[in-house]
């Protein structure tokens, strides 16, 4: 048996791991067009943040690792198309045929069609040399204030890192609110006071329509409003699109963005042909439907239901709630679920209840503000969705959370009284989900 | 309606502001022997500890505050006995009738019958007036060195409150492992490094057998294997005793230790007698059975419960999973459901997975070791217990298990991949609760 995985990041290297430990048999080739595998991207803005001066610590196995275990990888290869009748890969210089093919090449960041995107210090932050690039860029001592385009995760968080670097931040986002894709907007409106607080400047409902400059630098960026504002530097984070432009003449089945359509087991349309991670769609827990969701979480997931599947064992992903947490700057906003946008969105009647209680006693010192939306669908009588902001940890409750919607218990006097740890530097005797549940049972 | 109420503190107050916003023609006559309610007694450790300097700040609710909304509290009364078939009550002085009564006596600390127990610098930890003994006597330049005999909970946390005044602390424990009720082994030991490394010094499998002393102070403890240490202080922290004697020889039934057993409504064997809280059983949410588990969280919990019922609402106990933490130093040890001893005692035939992981990526600032031990019931296939020890909030975490165990969902492949929120300053990738699962499934 050979397997081909195209794609040198954490589905690519999760599958190739665990089947070489799953099926030692099985002749394994990595191709990618890198030169190092296994980045934990999401590390990036902490980089930049000069968290760390060396960037390699950001990947999780070297190649060496790799190859030790008796992983192939082809290394700075782009495959530019597959034979999926006749089992065949094409590179520059050469092919290559498997028995199973396993597709990981991720996702790219979307770069807008707008006048001047190609100038020099327009970063983007997905890959090792984008997090160099932009580290070395922002450190110099005549790039003052930067732009972020787009105020989700990866935006928050590179507003921080530059922050951390005392550059002049602002971001720019189209929407009327930062993150409204995950957070509904009480949640939001609370990480925008706080971007406030820590003095970067937020321009919403604004897109940028182009950018001047001179000697291949931008200078100026012009806003739909017909502003403009003077930047030495821009980093785009306005989300992802799937690599996957080489299968769009294809028979590969994928979804309208590009995401490549998988089953539960990680199988496309195509027999033998694997997908899973930033390049592919994934499973709504709730809903069931097919979603995109670029996370960490769902690929390293997939990463071992792919293995699983091709050594011949039964694994099927269970599905996303899109969990998911965010550092911005003293606060933390955390999330999982449907929006009630999202829910309402899918026709579904919900109820909810938002509450802003405190995090543990006020007689130990820290205590803070913890605010928490819950959403229920009121036909299943479930906990669909929650959304929480706070600080120094206090939203890892919401993991309590996901485990009651993970268990689709029913939302009544019983979950009411769920026993939570408490002890004054940590907890209040009544937890603020105590609270929520009560307000949803009224 | 006329509803007697003896006891204010967590549970007896608990139940006459719900009561009364039940049934506010209710008339509620609260009985207690302190001059204060509603105190929040976890919090006095730190107090002690100087965290806060005004005392009435653990008072969750005043006196004053009640009898506006039409409570009248009967204050330093102490109900010497009552008699169940006339409905009556007496105090010094007094009597009074009622229809409902609630007993919510709480508990008192254990006081061994041994030489010297009542020497003035001996102090509990559980009244207001304890905690102001106890700070006053600690800030004293000659009182040096503290002995605390008992390491549960309260024994760790007044370590610490001491050890923040500079004193030198020794804790005296006749078990050979610290907090051994409620932690199995492996936690128990990574406590005691902690207290080592803190500078407490730690007497394990140790009796106190007398106190010797002068002028009214202990100034020797005399231990079990021959061996005395010296003191300027004593804090004695042996655990609890329900304070039921007033009702030995009546026909309320009285568990073993003197709590008064309750079902899962509040209510005793005697009509119209409810109980709940430190002086009553409580039911275990795994087992269904009558535990004893004096913790706020479940105090606060049946006072809810005796309200609705008293006020004609439908309303059970849904039980108790003993979730608890314990901040010691700069750890924290977090637990949840049955520890391996407790459900090998109760003849459950379990798996237990134990984990040494990190809390988050190790290139953000801040990662600390994270230790979770798992147990499940190989039976029902459910969780049944959870321990944790870390620093920095890592262990809220177990709320998670908390949540998985109050849910009763199997242990399989779908709760292997339970959706938990990461991001580099806060998780992993793959959470240390997702390694402990695939360990328990494999």
């Amino acid at each position: 048996m050979k397997t081909i995985i195209i794609g040198g990041s954490a589905t690519g290297m999760g599958v190739a791991a665990r089947l070489k430990r799953n099926d030692p048999e099985n002749e394994i080739i990595v191709y990618q067009n890198k030169s190092y595998v296994s980045l934990g991207a999401c590390g990036l803005p902490y980089f930049v943040a000069d968290n760390f001066q060396d960037e390699t610590k950001l990947l999780a196995r070297s190649i060496e690792d790799f190859e030790k275990s008796g992983v192939k990888i082809v290394s700075n290869t782009f495959v530019s198309s597959v034979d999926f009748d006749n089992k065949k890969i094409y590179f520059e210089g050469g092919e290559d045929s498997y028995d199973e093919l396993v597709i990981a090449t991720g996702a790219k960041p979307i770069k807008p069609a707008i006048e001047g995107i190609d100038f020099e210090n327009i970063f983007t932050l997905t890959s090792l040399e984008d997090g160099v690039n932009l580290k070395k860029y922002a450190s110099r001592t005549d790039v003052k204030k930067i732009a972020i385009i787009g105020a989700g995760f990866i935006g928050l968080e590179t507003a921080e890192a530059l922050k951390d670097l005392n550059k002049e931040v602002c971001i720019i986002e189209m929407k009327d609110h930062v993150s409204s894709k995950v957070f509904d907007e009480q949640i939001s409106n609370l990480i925008e006071d706080n971007l406030s607080r820590n003095k970067i400047e937020l321009l919403l409902n604004k897109q940028v329509v182009k950018f001047e400059g001179n000697e291949g630098k931008a200078k100026s960026v012009f806003l739909s409003d017909g502003t403009s504002i003077e930047v030495d530097a821009v980093v785009l984070a306005v989300g992802f699109m799937p690599n996957t432009t080489m299968f769009k003449e294809t028979n590969l089945n994928l979804a309208k963005n590009g995401a490549i359509i998988v089953d539960k087991k990680g199988k496309t349309n195509i027999e033998s042909v694997y997908s899973g991670g930033d390049c592919a769609t994934s499973k709504d827990y709730i809903t069931g439907e097919d979603i995109y969701s670029p996370l960490a979480t769902v690929a390293s997931k997939f990463a071992r239901v792919i293995a699983d599947n091709i050594a011949g064992k039964e694994a099927e992903f269970a599905g996303s709630v899109k969990s998911a947490i965010v550092r911005v700057f003293d606060n933390e906003a955390a999330r999982t679920g449907l929006t009630e946008s999202e829910a309402v969105e899918a026709g579904l009647s919900i109820k909810t209840a938002y509450i802003v209680d405190k995090d543990q006693t006020g007689y130990v010192p820290g205590q803070s503000d913890l605010h928490l939306k819950l959403i229920m669908d009121v036909k299943s009588n479930q906990l669909i969705g929650a959304q929480m902001f706070g600080a120094n940890k206090s939203t890892l409750r919401i993991n309590a959370i996901a485990a009651l919607i993970w268990a689709k218990m029913p939302v009544d006097s019983i979950m009411e009284q769920i026993d939570l740890v408490y002890a004054p530097p940590f907890a209040r005797t009544t937890d603020i989900l105590h609270i929520a549940l009560s307000k949803l049972l009224k």
